[in-house]
């Protein structure tokens, strides 16, 4: 079986080296990075500024009070950018040893299907076609500007833009309060610059619980940034050295002056002049369409990951990427797609997995939620790091957990606890038999999982 | 229901507030700090302690590589200490909140049990006898100094007298591999303390599983820490102004000089005066004797906790308290015991929950383990902080989760992933199912489950 894999990032090398793995003849046709956005231009690199700038704003706020004294503390823009490059680097190099030691072709080239069962690739030296049984197409998204006046200018900035530059600006305007604006803003406020974010929904990132949202919008107004919600951008113009953007809120215009204008508007699949038409694979704007397999309407080609009308998230792709190999091999790999974890790494970290309470309400479920805000867990007592809140919500009847919503310290860690339990249909009587570790922020979920069944032990509301 | 709850650190507290909500009227009775051993000499000291010297020793070794630049970095031993101070205030403080905000009365004195319903409470203001319908006992422990010569000499301190001094000695002998001692000894060599661990058995933290121990002594002696195992410590004599240990490791006579030597050689239950014999409660020398739902011999008194002969650790006493409040009050807040999680707050981090591999050797279980390496986790790799691995020890008939064993960044928070698996008796498989969120050091759980069913995708050894 010759399987051709059309783009190497999360959803394409785990499905790769998975075919592998199940005994198929594996070609992975990359143009651009191995290891796609995730790797290079999104996920990682991103959450290596976040860290050493996490770490330098605890210091600058807190180093007394942690009891270390120190004299002169600067964040060196061009070191913290070679260390980007370097986990980058050693994440790309880890991609490539298991393509090697899995047996998987690399072909460095650009790939164009020409029928269902061939691809025409584009290398440097020059152009070559291979044919396929199966053909997964994983060819992934890349930023979307909003069709408004002044989007092309100099100083108007896409995340991929964001990433490359040597500089700190000294102010920034972000379009759009979803996860890529939220975790800049961080980042950005953290390194000094003015941030005002504009978004055009009520709530930063929507499709999130509001409540755990929250904590971040307040932590973030702390970090000085102004927030516009309900906020429509009208058109970015040039003023002097930087930019002035319009938007409108409510009936308001006002005028933001920025060095740059980040437009974080979400994401375009990348299907064109990849074949679809030319094989014949139906798509709509939002992507190529799938069925729940990952197959497309052409019985031997499947999509995963940002370039379908699913949901764009790493580890989704990845999942997808799985569950096609063993379509593909006949392998047994049973995924869940309903325990999805939803991540945003910020001050404070969100994470969240199962039904937010807003649309608990709107499909009129009959739930129950239960809380724990952090200054009452020890452990981030401790870390002097106490905003946040774990947020359990469960059926009304039958006790079972049906969404967890954490804001704070390790919440995206601290998350698969609910994912667990949504998996296995656990009740929160269930959750509040275990015994936690003390001192831990996982402690928060028991006490969460307590109050819910109206046990609450350090109700400390 | 008038209940006596003698001692009100993590059983006792946690009792009285939930024997008050399940409407008995409480009195606590304590002699020393509210919140006992573990909030005010142990688990959150301790932790408080490591905080500040981990970021600390990050800055010192790594704070270039992180693009920090920092001139002068000084670890204050004063202002931590002060901080160590105004957290344990701070959560004792959030206690006494908790016994009023519940209704739970508080007598500051010494009581002693003078049958088997009356206490005697020894207060500032006097004698006082107050009698009540049960009793529990929550008394805990205190350090143990083991028989040698040179016990008792200046310089020779117990984990209380250690968290009160007010310098940081140059070097020090930590008799005892332990939780306490391996805690102290990493805290102390962040200080840059020459720090020497004596232990009699083979491994350190011999409780735990003996592969993520090695991640932690691989470390230690990075950090320049000496191990001594199967060693013996004879005795301790005066050597100018420090000390000086005579240990046996095999057939060798050693010599170690240093400033103090920490007795970490585990904790004594207090079980004198207490009025046991009084009472008629039995004991034996590793504590009280309970059945499981930690009922004595009597039947009206129960004990929990460290003064129990059953497991010493801050959570297992808290559920204690739970469940013999439930059993006093008939409430039905059911406690699973089969899922104590073991952490040890060191760099790195272990934590263990279930059976061990060495465990499963000796008992001739057939079961199968899976691992993945933090060196191929992207978010370990971002925090640069690879050194850890996680464990999965599964039944290899049913693919049952057996035990969870984690050393690394995370492990006391990521444990409680194995504790609900093994709660809910997963299979391997049920784990393997879910979506972990990416990038999250929880994936190596993911991918460790996948290796013990041979599906590991990042095979990276």
């Amino acid at each position: 079986m010759r399987v051709g894999v059309l783009g190497s990032g999360p959803g394409g090398y785990v499905c790769a080296i998975r075919l592998a793995q199940l005994g198929a003849e594996v070609t992975v046709i990359e143009d651009k990075d191995i290891g796609g956005v995730c790797l290079n231009k999104g996920c990682i690199p991103t959450k290596v500024l976040l860290h050493s700038t996490e770490i330098y704003d605890l210091l600058i706020k807190d180093s007394l009070s942690l009891g270390l004294k120190i004299d002169n503390i600067k964040l060196d823009f061009e070191l913290l950018n070679a260390r980007k490059d370097l986990v980058v680097n050693q994440l790309v190099e880890g991609v490539k040893t298991l393509f090697n030691k899995n047996y998987v072709e690399l072909v460095n080239g650009r790939g164009k299907l020409i029928n269902n069962r061939e691809i025409e690739i584009t290398t440097p030296q020059g152009l070559k076609i291979m044919e396929f049984d199966k053909i997964v197409i994983a060819t992934g998204s890349r930023p979307m500007l909003i069709p408004i006046e002044g989007n092309r200018l100099d100083g108007v900035l896409t995340s991929d833009d964001l990433l490359k530059i040597d500089y700190i600006p000294d102010s920034m305007l972000i379009v759009g309060g979803g996860v890529i604006g939220v975790e800049f803003a961080n980042i950005y406020s953290n390194f000094g610059t003015k941030v005002t974010i504009v978004e055009m929904l009520p709530s930063l990132i929507a499709n999130m619980d509001y409540e755990i949202v929250s904590y971040l919008e307040e932590n973030l107004i702390d970090k000085n940034v102004d927030i516009y919600k309900n906020a429509k951008v009208v058109n970015i113009s040039k003023n002097g050295k930087g930019l002035r953007t319009e938007i409108i809120t409510e009936d308001r215009q006002t005028y933001i002056s920025s060095d740059v204008v980040l437009m974080a508007t979400g994401r375009r699949p990348n299907i064109e002049d990849i074949g679809l038409e030319q094989s014949g694979v139906k798509f709509n704007k939002k992507g190529i369409e799938t069925d729940e397999l990952f197959k497309t309407n052409i019985d031997n080609i499947y999509a995963i990951g940002d370039c379908t009308d699913g949901i764009q998230l790493a580890h989704q792709a990845s999942s997808a990427g799985i569950v096609v190999a063993d379509t593909i091999c006949g392998g047994n790999f049973h995924i869940d797609f309903n325990t999805i974890p939803f991540c945003v790494y910020t001050k404070p970290e969100l994470a969240g997995v199962g039904i937010t309470e807003q649309d608990a309400k709107k499909n009129k479920i009959d739930y129950k939620v239960g809380k724990f805000p952090l200054y009452g867990n020890s452990k981030a007592v401790i870390a002097g790091d106490v905003s946040g809140i774990v947020k359990i919500i469960i059926d009304s009847n039958t006790k079972e957990v049906l969404g967890m919503h954490i804001a704070g310290l390790n919440a995206t860690e601290l998350i698969e606890i609910g994912g667990l339990a949504i998996r296995l249909e656990a009740t929160a009587n269930e959750l509040v038999s275990m015994i936690f570790a003390h001192p831990t922020v996982s402690e928060s979920i028991h006490e969460a999982s307590m109050d819910v069944i109206d046990k609450a032990i350090h109700n400390v509301y």
